[in-house]
């Protein structure tokens, strides 16, 4: 029995991606892989929605979320971070680190940010250069409104910069770039894509490029613009994760033939079904089920019940691997993952799982019969 | 027929590296990963022959050049780089980029870097926080000789930073990191490792470690404090390239079954096979053969001979993969990667192949035969 892999990212991956990843090596200066590069390029702008420049970077996500900072802002900037949990937090770490002047607006766990709030906080100073939003908070299960955080934004400030945090939302859930008018949005290879980590993929747009040009946050590995001077030439400037890029190409073709609407209707769906089963099992959620994510549902641990404990017991005798919580939610919530290669068997195998392992952890099911 | 990638990294990877890269997704802060992450950390240490910190990052190894500047370096630090290539100056832009005061240190094409010349660098201004070093140029096939240069830099300044990109070096030809008192030491899973491209690692000593406690170049994503106090969870602060971990794993395997001295021999003989064949067919060698490289040889592209043409033909007609030229060198040289998965028989097909083409690009056989 294979493993039931239910945490948001790294997400299980098709068989022929996989395959794709024990493909030989080639020269990453070749014709060869500049042809990969086209192809994941000009997919990725479909997925992406945009018409805007999209660059690939080695790295994880969280070196995406500095690569939006180092390249968009100079220290002293003001930026106005909007969290609703640990990435929010995370990026106003980043931008923090490299000297912006940041203000958080942060919403308490599980809730949305509120547009009307984001919006009264960049009418009160007008100096901020750029917003940063977190289109699904991993964290706590949360998925931002983000076209109305967007509309908010522009219909204060029609020119701010807005970066966007998409990691795991991005393919999986509708994010239409241009249609939101976001300068800067990245994600990365182990969520919705159904590939391995070790690629972060991101938009720019004009008013971005624009703002790189005066930027002045020091930056060499994650340079926007070295990023694109070598993508006209089928290349990146260091060397890439190649082996990610051969399952990248195979992956936007599955979910090509999938279809975007498909996609996003399955992961609605199966949000829809993890929400459902939880709660049958008297189990409670984390969010705001208004708000809640497509991609990952934060379950709080009950009244009694060791976190770690269950976890555990799901992975080593119900080949099911939860994710535990994060930061102040360490040992209150676990996580189910329900992004990428996922269906509804796969969750209901897990809602069974838990359904047994429950009872041994000193949770009484009994309510869920009620 | 497959291809016979011969250029310095990517490299080929075994076939059992390749299909360890096609595993199944785990859960990148569960047990079984951090078993893989101890197995490799320990194995790195005896291949990097210390005792110092080893760390991984997820990035090509020009982040890993990056990451020794930020983790150890504050704005107006000065810096000598000693550079013999392309990666040397690589090195002084990145220190540069970051606001060290840097001063270069120069050496002609396919030359090494003089111990004597350094030390006196560092005589004259003893206000030097650090110096970095390239141990095998790339660019050139020129492999400095770094235990001298050590040497002669701790003769001077006993308590110097001592930063070295031992990219395509370490692991192929001998660097006792300890023994020749090195600060940070960093390569590249695509070298001499025989795996795909994706990861770093680095060696941290304790005097790197106290310049990290005063160092003030922002960082995060290569915070070398965040990298170790999740390495003793047996983690990554970020998602990391988990296949590349998988790869490393079995590859560093492989290698200490081969034996780290029998696979310094091996590359040692395969440099000079390969230089022999290539002066045998009249060619001329860009690096000086005292200090010629063992894992990548650069021959000067003779009068009248299009490189780019004759890479192509090697590529397209003899399924031989070249490099090119770097930077000035673009043309110039055309280099023969020796390092990794690599046998005599691959070098005696690439200078047979070589043989072929030469004659066909304009370059008379003749002068070899004499």
């Amino acid at each position: 029995m294979s493993v039931n892999l239910r945490i948001p990212g790294p997400t299980p991956c098709p068989d022929d991606v996989l395959q794709a990843m024990s493909r030989q090596m080639i020269n990453h200066r070749g014709p060869e892989f500049a042809a990969i590069m086209e192809r994941i390029t000009s997919s990725l702008k479909r997925a992406f929605k945009t018409d805007n420049d999209v660059l690939t970077l080695t790295s994880a996500g969280t070196g995406a979320i500095e690569a939006s900072v180092v390249n968009t802002l100079s220290p002293g900037d003001r930026v106005l971070v909007v969290s609703i949990g640990v990435f929010g937090d995370r990026y106003a770490d980043i931008a923090q680190t490299y000297g912006a002047n940041v203000t958080k607006v942060a919403f308490p766990q599980g809730a949305a940010a509120d547009p009307a709030v984001v919006a009264d906080a960049l009418k009160k100073d007008a100096s901020y250069k750029a917003v940063t939003l977190t289109h699904n908070e991993t964290s706590t299960g949360v998925t931002n409104d983000l076209g109305a955080l967007a509309k908010a934004i522009r219909g204060v400030r029609p020119d701010i910069l807005i970066l966007v945090d998409a990691i795991s939302s991005l393919g999986s859930v509708p994010l239409p770039v241009d249609e939101w008018d976001l300068d800067v949005v990245f994600t990365g290879s182990q969520k919705g894509w159904m590939v391995p980590p070790g690629m972060a993929m991101v938009s720019v747009s004009e008013r971005a490029w624009k703002a790189a040009d005066e930027a002045r946050i020091p930056r060499y590995y994650f340079d926007y613009k070295k990023a694109k001077s070598y993508l006209e030439k089928g290349q990146t400037p260091w060397t890439p994760a190649v082996s990610v890029y051969f399952a990248m190409d195979v992956a936007l073709q599955k979910l090509e033939q999938e279809g975007l609407e498909n996609i996003h209707a399955r992961h609605a769906r199966l949000g829809q079904f993890t929400r459902d089963g939880v709660k049958a099992l008297g189990l409670k959620l984390l969010a705001d089920e208004r708000v809640a994510s497509n991609t990952v549902t934060a379950v709080l641990v009950p009244d009694g019940v060791d976190g770690p404990a269950l976890n555990k017991m799901m992975r080593t005798e119900y080949n099911t691997v939860l994710a535990g919580g994060q930061g102040e939610l360490t040992g209150k919530i676990f996580r189910i993952g329900h992004l990428g290669l996922v269906s509804q068997e796969d969750l209901q195998a897990c809602l069974d799982a838990l359904k047994q392992a429950l009872p041994r952890v000193g949770f009484s099911l009994v309510g869920a019969a009620r």
